[in-house]
């Protein structure tokens, strides 16, 4: 009935319309209009093939999970699909899509030194006056520099490398602090620390010099810093693949611990090395001994520096939900908890430190303090949405990965190169695994048997961060060299250790499943027994004023320290966790003291402490330690 | 010991380095090398702002909560943070970084009618050989032509619209649909649609003509097919303000699910009316009446094939969860979920449909079929992640309209515009509100009241989707001048309606906290009552076999036969819900049905019917329609 009414006085005014006319649109706004289809329809094209992908993939894992399958990894599977989607979008010319490409030279015709970062230039429409359209510089274009760019799906499914890094990589390597398995992590943290630290760079060296010496025989034309670069950003191994396996099978704690601790760790310090070996003077063309000197102490002053930034924000963040009430919002809360953990990233990269490194220790102070401050719902919320994230980003790269092969322009291949590096890397892995064990076995007890050295050596599979630094500039051909083995010694490493980890598992003897289960349940019993106390599973839930035997943490004076540091204060101040800094400050503080403990610290005390250890919750509460205890 | 013996090598390669370095890097290394930093340090800094301004967001939000603050609404907060940084972004100069704009044209000086996709400029580095950059057209970047971009921070803070449709709506929408409140929302379910059909519509086309007689009293020089796009982008009104208020107040159910519905799904309509319009046959100037009747069937197909679609993709991930035991992994059954979501978004758009229709309906069916299939844990998951996911995009796209009014550079402002605009929206807005409450309390049971009429009118406050579709193209200068007052409008509504919701409410004498609630129950009594029925809370929880008066549908007939379907097929296909569909079809479909029945349907059907219904958890399986009642 409305429409009835309407529909005549639109037509009228449509008439009128007809008539009245005016203001002919110019074809510009046609061609704008035609534009902005275009690449809205090849943004939708290029997102649906890969979310499609990533649907094959997550099925795909389900079906490897369902059947057991364990030939090859879902992280080979993930690459495979990535180059199968690679080769059909290169050599079927899938969504081929018409573009046009000007050769332009500049108005007063100077020579151009230096790309500059936009152009600018002159349109005149038909029948009307002429505007200026501007131009930005494409990163990451320079391969095959005579090659118009006709295939625009080509080049727009390649991602820019500051999506990596500032997208991708930081919810892995959060999820990684977040989700750490803490008792066994600390049980081996001087191992892990010494294998991290003085492993990561015995093979940054190693593979740098080996490959010095390769590429002068074959007269390669590399430099040294180039390939101590190389030497760098190869050195971060990956934790997704064998981590995975590691978790399906069960293997022995200690082991996992181990590589785990490895692999999520030496993402920092290769990033950093990496860094400070791009910083080298470039002026002069070798690097000298001051350089060296003065790259130590950057290395230790930007890794100290993120470090202490990220620990320091995700303590700030603990603070912040202690104290006030916005465990009533969880919704708020969880946004916020999300968004203080991406800050640490950002605020490190802007003061020039590692938001990588930030983010991870960020994340292990979040999962040490702020998560026991953390409303139910958010506790499980954020846990979820990060196991997620993570677990969708990595099967994300490593799909990208596997299509860059084929579709990037910037990857330049060489085989020789790749051989030599497959060498140097596995010879620069041995000349750290094999002495470094031996040095800490003089100590360690258990000490480090043989069949885990072999499995450490085996485990060093390569993933996103390798990638993602080569990939980051890849402006001369030596670093397209360097990017495209990269990517191919991701993809060995990948398939081949990853696919022979099961096999290599049970050649070595390592234990898994039940055994391994049994076997830590023994030793672990015969060291509470030599220690002289019980075990039970009540261990982590005793009020951490008892005595410090009791506390996983290594003997040695440092971690001793810091463990009755953080029981007496950080924990304290910073969660709802008994004693409250009332009891653990000496009591001139009290002024100070009374205003930062919460209601439900003092809502404790006066309650029995033995009942409030058995109330399920207050036990995590008091030690804090047993919190995100999930699988990766 | 290791670096003992380790540190004369690297030294003795070091020098040997020193000697025989060569292959000089040629400045274009460097120049890419401080680029790449450039930029990296630039995205960081824009994230880093944007990342703190949503934490103040959130801690405001908490804030306002906490206080009980309802003078102005956390989005208009929000709004006025965005203008505040963009103020700030534009006339402090805050990260201005050099870059440098060239002058070009091309090499064969032939005039250029369309600007080209790309550029390729050769650029010769001192003592190399010449090198082509490819340069990319920037969109969005008409106005000003003159202007040199300097400061590449305002550019770079500039999101494509790209970003807006593909990344930041869908999931806003999908959670509208995947947190319906189903109960109310389906009681008036008739209402809804008549205001989101024929009240958009008339909308679109009442301030399109309102535009158009202000616009040609004072010659402004637009055309009938731009106003009339205006009218359709701007008749999207917005729910996250309006609803967010209601939700504090607790206000009367029918009027909340009359809002929602209208605001969660006007959007799907303003975005085919603007597409259709966009559409009309741009050759002639006119829109003749062999125009109008195209749209109207192009409407009607884009609208109802997204819709299908939608649903259709919804109802294939109910069945995939249904048929495979993916939910004992939750975290692939989560990620599954999240993924083919955002499928049925890009493959709708990949169509040629429309993604957002898409998307809210496949919320819809995953929420009533898929969700019921789901493990517990991915049903905390999926609703938490799409609940908080969609907060923060909401909460960012409102920061980014204030930021966009200082440092976007496709905004024309003009007053005289901007109040016509407000003057029509709201005449037109009118327009429908009074005419079809009255003609649509013919029929309805309880009828609209006058007062519900005024807060209809009252919260058509415009939002992100408005935004969006109008910074979609902004070539010409009135398209410029189109956008820059929808953003006005969207501040506008936001600030003041927003902010004087809760004062209308009390004004109008609508029901709200205590009262609403006590009023809501003695209607449903007296209704269920009226229709013979006891009201009790099991009333979702009775299977679906008995009486159909029980149904908390309209008893309209297309609704009904709907219900009839959806009960004794498509949920016996889709979950695990009983009587199963070898109980629902006729025997001889058994060989198929009985492929179709899950182990667990059959596990329910083996016991009692009634001990099925009191165990918790079984209730919901077997109606499915109380599964994600949440506030939004």
């Amino acid at each position: 009935m409305k429409l009835v009414w309407f529909l005549p006085v639109a037509l009228l005014i449509v008439t009128q319309v007809a008539l009245g006319s005016n203001n002919g649109n110019n074809g510009l706004d046609m061609a704008a209009q035609r534009r902005a289809a275009n690449i809205h329809r090849m943004d939708t094209i290029i997102l649906l093939t890969y979310v499609s992908v990533m649907v094959v993939i997550v099925v795909t894992a389900w079906a490897f999970k369902h059947y057991r399958l364990r030939f090859i990894h879902e992280s080979g599977v993930t690459l495979f699909y990535g180059l199968l989607i690679g080769f059909v979008i290169r050599y079927f010319g899938l969504g081929l899509l018409q573009s046009q490409t000007f050769d332009v030279e500049t108005k007063n015709k100077t020579v151009v030194k230096e790309p500059p970062d936009y152009l600018m230039l002159e349109v005149k429409p038909e029948g009307g006056s002429s505007v200026s359209f501007h131009y930005e510089l494409i990163e990451g274009f320079f391969a095959d520099k005579r090659k118009k760019i006709e295939q625009q799906i080509e080049q727009k499914s390649v991602f820019s490398p500051e999506v990596f890094f500032n997208m991708l990589i930081p919810p892995i390597i959060f999820n990684a602090g977040y989700s750490l398995k803490k008792r066994h992590f600390f049980r081996n943290i001087g191992s892990i620390l010494a294998i991290v630290f003085i492993g990561t760079t015995i093979s940054c060296f190693g593979t740098g010099c080996l490959m010095f010496v390769f590429t002068s025989i074959f007269q390669m034309g590399y430099t040294f810093k180039e390939l101590l670069f190389f030497g760098a950003l190869i050195s971060a191994t990956d934790p997704v693949t064998i981590i995975s396996v590691f978790n399906d099978m069960n293997v022995e704690a200690d082991l996992f611990a181990l590589i785990f601790g490895e692999s999520a760790l030496n993402d920092a310090v290769a990033i950093v090395l990496s860094e400070v070996i791009e910083n080298f003077s470039t002026s002069s063309e070798a690097i000298t001994l001051h350089d060296f000197g003065s790259a130590i102490a950057g290395f230790a002053g930007v890794f100290f520096g993120s470090l202490m930034l990220g620990f320091g924000i995700g303590c700030m963040n603990a603070f912040l939900t202690k104290m006030t009430l916005i465990s009533e919002h969880p919704l708020l809360e969880s946004s916020l908890f999300v968004l203080i953990s991406y800050i640490s990233f950002l605020v490190a990269e802007v003061c020039g430190l590692t938001g990588i490194v930030s983010v991870l220790f960020c994340g292990i102070a979040q999962a040490h303090y702020t998560y026991n401050n953390l409303s139910d719902e958010s506790q499980s919320n954020t846990k979820h949405f990060f196991h997620m994230i993570s677990f969708i980003m990595e099967s994300f790269i490593f799909c990208y990965i596997g299509v860059s092969v084929f579709v990037t322009n910037n990857q330049r291949w060489s085989f020789s190169f790749l051989l030599f590096s497959l060498i140097s890397i596995t010879a620069s892995r041995a000349l750290f695994v094999y002495p470094l064990s031996w040095l800490l076995n003089i100590r360690r007890r258990p000490k480090i048997p043989k069949r885990y050295q072999h499995m450490i050596l085996f485990a060093g599979l390569r993933g996103a961060m390798a990638f993602a630094l080569a990939g980051r500039n890849t402006s001369t051909e030596n670093r397209q060299t360097i990017f495209a083995t990269t990517t191919a010694v991701v993809i060995v490493t990948v398939l081949v250790n990853g696919g022979l980890t099961s096999w290599m598992i049970e050649y070595l003897q390592i234990k898994h499943g039940k055994d391994a289960i049994e076997e830590g349940q023994r030793l672990e019993n015969s060291m509470s027994c030599s220690r002289g106390e019980q075990h039970s599973d009540l261990e982590e839930t005793i009020p951490v004023t008892m005595a410090p035997g009791l506390n996983p943490w290594d003997k040695a004076f440092l971690p001793r320290k810091w463990y009755h540091f953080d029981a007496s204060f950080m924990k304290p101040l910073l969660t709802h966790a008994t004693p409250s800094l009332e009891q653990t400050l000496p009591p001139f503080c009290l002024p100070i003291t009374s205003l930062l403990t919460s209601s439900r610290q003092r809502a404790y005390l006066n309650t029995d402490p033995l009942d409030t250890i058995v109330q399920s919750g207050a036990a995590s509460l008091i030690d804090g330690s047993g919190c995100v205890e999930e699988s990766v």
